[in-house]
């Protein structure tokens, strides 16, 4: 008989909460006992969850007594508030927001990439943003094959990666637009940012605010982000990260140089089909290519459009795709706890 | 008195014919003389311009006599079918289509950038891809200046380009979807390719017909003329262009190399304030930076988002955002026009 767990959710009415409920659901995790924590004002609310009904309780340090795994996706400020409360008290926490991702102490784990980092956990383990988790997805096989010089990616990502208010905003913004009144915008490109955008008929180059170099929070995870997980800590990384009016998937332009000499398409393709999580998705004859409308709902990671550069024999450009809820964010935090379980980790 | 010119417009039912007219007249070009030309389907329409209705004739080889200046842009097989006949009658062709552009007879013009080519016609001036023309009136100056080692560019161009039948399809799917039905594709990404995607809520990492080499025609245009335009055609440049849901205005994350070390961001926006054509919008700690939305209706190429590479002293990354169907097809036909006039060319 397969270890009961008792888990804990933190956030499990968001946008990415939700989608962890399903997963664990779907996925069969062995789920002895369910707590579903939130913040006092969602506290008293119901949710279903394997046609039992649970309520929120408010978290604090002593909710997380006797949990075993504590799954955080309620903001970055919760996961400091708590993360580390939780692990004192015994739950390995996986934490989906930013908090712990550049903490030498917390493993940031693609389960795919590189599993064999979560036992070096001391109680958090974090679980990378979404841009970043499918770009490792497909770029790591590559890598361990023809080694990585250069990388440089341009982002397509959906709204809900800003959360269950983004997608609303986008939706009514539709509705205002086809209408022809005037679209009103309160919440992207970022909440509680000065300003506020339209996002519908429209794109906009920033996703989180702005650091000092130039580049945004969302670009600068990424950058290094993707070192962390490849260890690869000189490795060249370039991000331009774009919010698009997509509801979920994000999608990747990517300019890879590969340190190995005369590599072709059909090496990187043949690599990629045997790489796991990826769905390789690559005949521009019949114009088969990822879509984020296709990959919605899907917890692979879908790569096509693979072409040699025109000029740098080890250049070769990508196309990147894969629900952000999914694979870049509940899917993946779920997947950690598996592998743990499979490791003898829990 | 200014000079009075006999000018065609072919194609002027469509979205960009229907900009032409509108620059035509509110740039007060001396059109001493109009003649609407389509084909026999649109032939007996009605247009206005300048308070006068004019009704369309259909477009024969004898429709040239006694024109000045033929703007073309009703596709690439009217553009080969009456190009030269209009030229041999006389008539300065510019042509919008991608039939002559990369004839080594037919100057490819963007007025900020090579007008000097424009001299050498032999009867047709091509006017270049929309995502070209942006991008080449933003880096001209930067070449100029600093020179030009690499380019790569990442597109997210509106349906505008592919015309009124893909703007009316983005509405009809948003509508769609709004009320939760299924939502139906026959256009894009290629009108007549054999496989259609949604395009609302949706992100097309296709532009025209697959070329051999796994690069879209698009991207090979975006390529191959910017080689030409620039006079560069050693200068490595590739290109991945995407369609996204926006009516009006192409972005592009673009990545430079230039040949000069030790240049900085504020460098290259001094150099950008001082071009023709480019409006500076980069200041990223006032949210300062340029979206299709805003671009929409406007002649300029709005730069922003400017930041020097964390890893490569010579690399930057910019975004730029125009006007698809202005600065990338109608306005800087009539540019072309306006720059001959005033050297004495027409």
């Amino acid at each position: 008989m397969t270890k009961q767990l008792t888990v804990a959710v933190v956030g499990a009415t968001g946008a990415v909460g939700t989608k962890m409920m399903e997963q664990l659901s779907k996925r069969k995790f062995p789920v002895g006992k369910l707590k579903l924590l939130a913040s006092k004002r969602s506290a008293g609310k119901e949710l279903s969850f394997n046609g039992e009904t649970y309520v929120l309780e408010e978290a604090t340090p002593e909710s997380f007594e006797g949990v075993d795994v504590a799954l955080f996706s309620a903001g970055g400020s919760v996961s400091t508030a708590l993360a580390h409360a939780a692990a004192e008290r015994g739950a390995v926490v996986i934490d989906n927001t930013s908090a712990f991702r550049m903490d030498p102490d917390v493993p940031l784990v693609v389960p795919e990439v590189n599993r064999a980092d979560i036992k070096e956990h001391k109680g958090i383990i974090a679980n990378p943003n979404c841009s970043t988790i499918q770009m490792m997805v497909a770029l790591e096989p590559i890598r361990q094959a023809y080694g990585l010089n250069n990388l440089i990616v341009s982002t397509y990502q959906a709204v809900s990666g800003s959360g269950v208010s983004a997608i609303e905003e986008l939706h009514e913004q539709s509705v205002q637009w086809e209408k022809g009144k005037d679209v009103e915008a309160t919440i992207l490109p970022v909440k509680g940012d000065k300003r506020h955008f339209p996002i519908a008929r429209n794109v906009l180059p920033q996703i989180d605010v702005f650091t000092d170099n130039g580049f945004t929070y969302e670009e600068m995870k990424m950058i290094n982000e993707t070192k962390k997980i490849m260890h690869a800590p000189e490795l060249p990384v370039a991000a331009t990260c774009v919010r698009v009016p997509v509801v979920a998937g994000h999608s990747e332009s990517i300019f890879i140089e590969v340190e190995q000499a005369g590599v072709t398409v059909a090496d990187i393709q043949n690599v990629l089909k045997a790489a796991p999580g990826v769905v390789l998705q690559d005949d521009p004859a019949n114009q088969e290519y990822p879509t984020p409308l296709e990959a919605e709902g899907k917890g692979e990671t879908f790569v096509g459009r693979i072409r040699k550069d025109l000029n740098n024999d080890k250049g070769f450009h990508l196309w990147v795709v894969s629900d952000n809820l999914l694979k870049g964010a509940a899917l993946n935090s779920v997947q950690i706890a598996e592998a743990m379980l499979e490791d003898g980790l829990l």
